[in-house]
């Protein structure tokens, strides 16, 4: 049995993960991958109490790895844009195929990635990068490869799924949840990238650029964070039989492709309304196979290295092969990938939730309606909520029908202008995802 | 760009499924094969109006397609276990590939198969064999191949799943909707194969195989149909916060292999209770990844043709490397498939759901919990349904903690015999699905 030499630069969560389950399943991963899959040297700044490396060679610099002339696969899990890329053309020109879970390092410098390795005759394989231990990207690229993609629709961050999670079910405050979350361990210190959809934004292009064979460029992801969802419209949603989700959402029209991440509304009797806590799930529509869910754990130490090692085995086995005969990174060579109108979010075509305060007499629901349908916007439902009777004034919200974003727009500013109304207009997306 | 030449047999609803989506979507499909896929001749019967054939040389013997010299693949979608497989066994005795739905086949005749593949050096691929259009064969061989699986349970037969997911939303009787279901086409006018397991055990042990490494035998597999679900056991179900399934489980346990197709009550929390009407759904615990979920349609022409598209962009891709380095069957080559012990289902430990007809008097119940802890059973929770107070029996319900299948059966042998007992003792497997 031939021998195929791992070297795993970053022995941080998913590095100590991924040595550990290498050298834990190494008799059931070796005939699978018809090869030894023989880890030999680590690249990393610090020892990690939580792996073994006695029997390898370390280095203090991940460079030694990119350019050790005995390893045939590097695998890049030290996180970050800059050294990443770095450590990742590095390997290239060193002629060494490339493993990576960094999703913003392939949102990022994909193209510029890809194209070398097609340049070098290498791989660069990347399931790690997007829903963690989920297999989505061999889903989506191989799994579904005889169809047409028309929509994808996921919860591809645990963290803002974790918190809406809470906030659902307990009637939490987003601020309070946050805190728990930090110290559990599952938000940053600093949770931008999670809170405000970057993260999620770079997964979604990921998607998108396998499905739709457009370029990777996350600046064209329209990204709405949940830092400013407020409760009531989380138990508002939930009583009207709706689940809030922040979801990534990518879709072939006759206008473009649309790429958002938002939070949105969606029914509960929808499987992914029932997806809860740090968990993960992306719901793929295509014209052949319909509706499918792929569901699982999108982060953590085993599951990232569940799929880093699937992709090891995959690259160990075919690495010999002739390159043409390779899946290519993203579906089709770079030279297939072609750019797409972006869809401007105002030209979006979606269902909205909205709420505001409205004073309790005769007369404002009938003005507010009559704003809507100069709007062009049809009502799908318009309740008021109860109030004691000591309150001036009352929740209205209305569940619309499909309308463009920029009629939306236009009514809420209407809305908002009138002496009967207080305060802002809330307003989140309705997706039903059953087409 | 090379021209990979292929032939279907057999021109129903997935073989029509087949040829259509490769015609349809053939801009699509051949960058992502990185050549032309093309169907060059038909074996069928007689012609089916729902495709264009008129380029293509059709043949009533499809044996002539197997035995056609200009083709790289069959596709053998004829059905049935005899014919089916001297086409396939033909097809390799002439050094074609195959791709092929069929699970009756595989489940029954695989290994010889299988062996006989790899012997000629040509690949059988089956993703089509289990849940339609789900990718669930590429997720557990490829996917998840770094990790050891622990269990696996799946919604795997549709007919089954629309039967009871109409008796749990309407209260309806298993042969009122079997009844409507054959006349919508989602049964057979024979549908003992769907309606005992019969078909969901042959998905199940294809599955098991693929991931246990042990030989294709569906003997192996108990199995207890649907016909006799009463749907006041639905209905207690759904009370109690459950949905009853249909399930095809296969779990790796230190007494060896558990694989066994039932009724299941699975809690309402859990993702794959949601899963409704005809779709499939395949949990996976693994021990790196957790638990994932594939969901998606389980049957008809374009799902399922999906799949069959998806095996053969896959063969067409790898077919004239070295064997070595194409992904086995069963995820290793036969020769480390390895028989291992096959729990009886008496040996099983798991919760059940029982429900019996007792005189409404003192006593009952404490005679009934005393024969189960006498049986060594211990219960989660016991009621009686509130009757008319003219109804002399009551009905019990009892949710017992996990046990064994061996001493529940002692214990209904008892209760059976009691004198305060009317007629029999029904009982449903519970499943956690949380470990």
């Amino acid at each position: 049995m031939k021998s195929v030499k791992v070297g795993i630069c970053g022995l941080g969560t998913v590095g100590s993960g991924t040595l550990n389950l290498l050298q834990h399943n190494a008799q059931l991963i070796n005939p699978r991958a018809n090869c030894e899959i023989a880890v030999t040297q680590v690249g990393a700044r610090r020892d990690n109490p939580n792996c073994d490396t006695s029997d390898l060679q370390v280095s203090r610099d991940i460079f030694d790895v990119a350019k050790n002339p005995d390893i045939d696969i590097v695998v890049e899990l030290i996180g970050g844009t800059t050294i990443a890329r770095d450590l990742v053309m590095t390997a290239l020109d060193n002629g060494k195929h490339v493993v990576t879970a960094n999703k913003a390092l392939i949102a990022e410098h994909g193209m510029e990635i890809f194209a070398h390795a097609e340049k070098c005759n290498l791989i660069v394989a990347y399931e790690a990068a997007v829903a963690g231990g989920i297999p989505i990207i061999k889903g989506l690229r191989e799994g579904l490869a005889g169809n047409r993609i028309n929509w994808m629709a996921g919860i591809i961050n645990g963290t803002t799924n974790f918190i809406l999670s809470e906030m659902d079910s307990k009637g939490r405050k987003f601020s309070d949840v946050l805190t728990e979350a930090q110290e559990k361990g599952y938000a940053e210190a600093d949770p931008t990238f999670d809170v405000e959809g970057i993260d999620a934004a770079h997964k979604l292009v990921i998607m998108a650029s396998l499905a739709f064979a457009i370029p990777l460029d996350s600046s064209k992801v329209f990204t709405d964070g949940i830092t400013k969802l407020d409760p009531q419209d989380v138990a508002n949603a939930r009583e009207m039989g709706y689940a809030v989700k922040h979801l990534g959402i990518a879709r072939q029209t006759d206008k473009g492709v649309e790429l958002r991440v938002h939070p949105t509304l969606v029914p509960k009797n929808c499987l992914i309304a029932g997806v809860d806590d740090v968990l993960n799930a992306v719901m793929v529509n295509a014209d052949a196979v319909g509706t499918t869910l792929f569901y699982g754990p999108g982060a953590g130490a085993a599951p990232t290295a569940s799929s880093v090692v699937a992709d090891i085995i995959d690259v160990a086995r075919v690495m010999n092969n002739d390159p043409q005969t390779w899946v290519p990174a993203l579906g089709v060579p770079t030279s297939g990938i072609v750019a797409r109108d972006i869809v401007d979010i105002q030209e979006i075509e979606t269902s909205f939730y909205m709420r505001f305060s409205a004073l309790d007499q005769a007369g404002v629901l009938s003005t507010v309606t009559g704003i809507m349908a100069g709007a062009g916007i049809s009502i799908e439902a318009i309740s008021q909520k109860e109030q004691p009777a000591t309150e001036e004034y009352v929740d209205v919200i209305i569940l619309t029908n499909v309308t463009h974003e920029e009629s939306l727009d236009a009514a809420v500013e209407q809305i908002e202008q009138l002496e009967t109304v207080r305060g802002q207009v809330s307003f989140i997306r309705v997706e039903h995802l059953d087409q």
